[in-house]
């Protein structure tokens, strides 16, 4: 929960010596100490107007509609008043009557031979999905180097290529293209030309040294 | 892992006790008994040709770009080869070292107050961003090389830089780093690699003749 934000613990009728060493755990956090216990779903979700359900929604036949958690998660979002997740034990998960306390019901799109989840991880899932950028940014390559370092790093790796006794006579003309066209095709970005243009002229040093 | 349909789980020098006894639990998983075990991270990944490591960005300052999740993972979806995820430890999280056989990062958007998650909520988390709907047909890109590949090409390299003088004695682990970083970030298709290795190769011999 402190992962993504949200602080809003409430327990319904939790494990007693389970829910005590958490909270007086090293480390424990804010969360948890600050979380409240209650007796009854119906007291927990008192003061929200929309009750969301998390179900893995194999065992039983729900009379509510189930949602996969992408597009029944927008309803948070959209909600204009508090909003509860509701999640079941790890063993049993919610009831029917602990549903029935539910505006609605989420299904994380998980694997039909393992549907049901860690408790953990799924609201981990849950919160994580509430987060999430509903428009994904496409991802930004790094600038690639202009043509004329493009040419300089071409220019320095065929000397490179000659003093070696890489390139053969014959074929040099077409070395020289194939080389051209590798360097481009690496779009090697502005922060790498610097690295790969150091190199190059340490080998030629060497070369010029030895030779 | 079981939850998202994954089941090649492989650890990296795992705490013995442990992983012995979560396999031998009651009820462990196929995904557990099934698990491989590495001594390092390079033989880990070493048929994959995209590695993407996970971090929560904020006790270093990589020198990788580090992508949030929702991007960064459409690299997997659209990904012609053996995709590695791969997680740090609980505690410390991945290492340079680690990162450096990464060809991105990725980084689940947590709050800057508690950007570190738990490992197992971590990895639900990842994988449900991978299955989650979302049509993101991208272009299919030309397959990368595997990481065994790229690590011929990073010792290739190295050993190049080394006997050019490249090399300082004092920083030569964070160069090693940095190169391995630099060979991956380049994304080398596997039609490219041959025409590097014989470069190098070339360059080697040069060196021995000369030398």
């Amino acid at each position: 929960m402190a992962n993504f934000g949200c602080s809003d613990l409430r327990l319904v009728d939790p494990y007693d010596v389970a829910f005590r060493e958490a909270v007086s755990a090293v480390g424990g956090s804010h969360v948890l100490q600050s979380a409240r216990v209650y007796a009854t779903v119906a007291e927990a979700v008192s003061d929200c107007s929309l009750v969301l359900g998390t179900t893995a929604g194999q065992h039983r036949v729900p009379q509510q509609t189930v949602e996969r958690l992408e597009s029944g998660i927008t309803a948070v979002r959209t909600h204009a008043g508090r909003v509860a997740l509701l999640f079941g034990s790890e063993k049993f998960g919610l009831s029917n009557d602990d549903m029935s306390f539910c505006h609605g019901l989420l299904r994380i799109p998980t694997s039909p031979e393992t549907p049901s989840m860690n408790l953990g991880q799924a609201v981990a899932v849950c919160l994580y999905e509430l987060v999430r950028t509903e428009s994904v940014p496409v991802a930004r390559a790094a600038p690639a180097v202009p043509g004329t370092d493009a040419e300089q790093l071409t220019r320095m790796l065929l000397e490179v290529l000659d003093k070696s006794g890489y390139t053969n006579r014959i074929t040099a003309v077409s070395t020289e293209q194939k080389i051209r066209r590798w360097i481009r095709r690496l779009r090697i970005g502005s922060q790498d030309a610097p690295l790969l243009l150091g190199i190059l002229r340490q080998i030629l040093w060497k070369f010029d040294k030895q030779g």
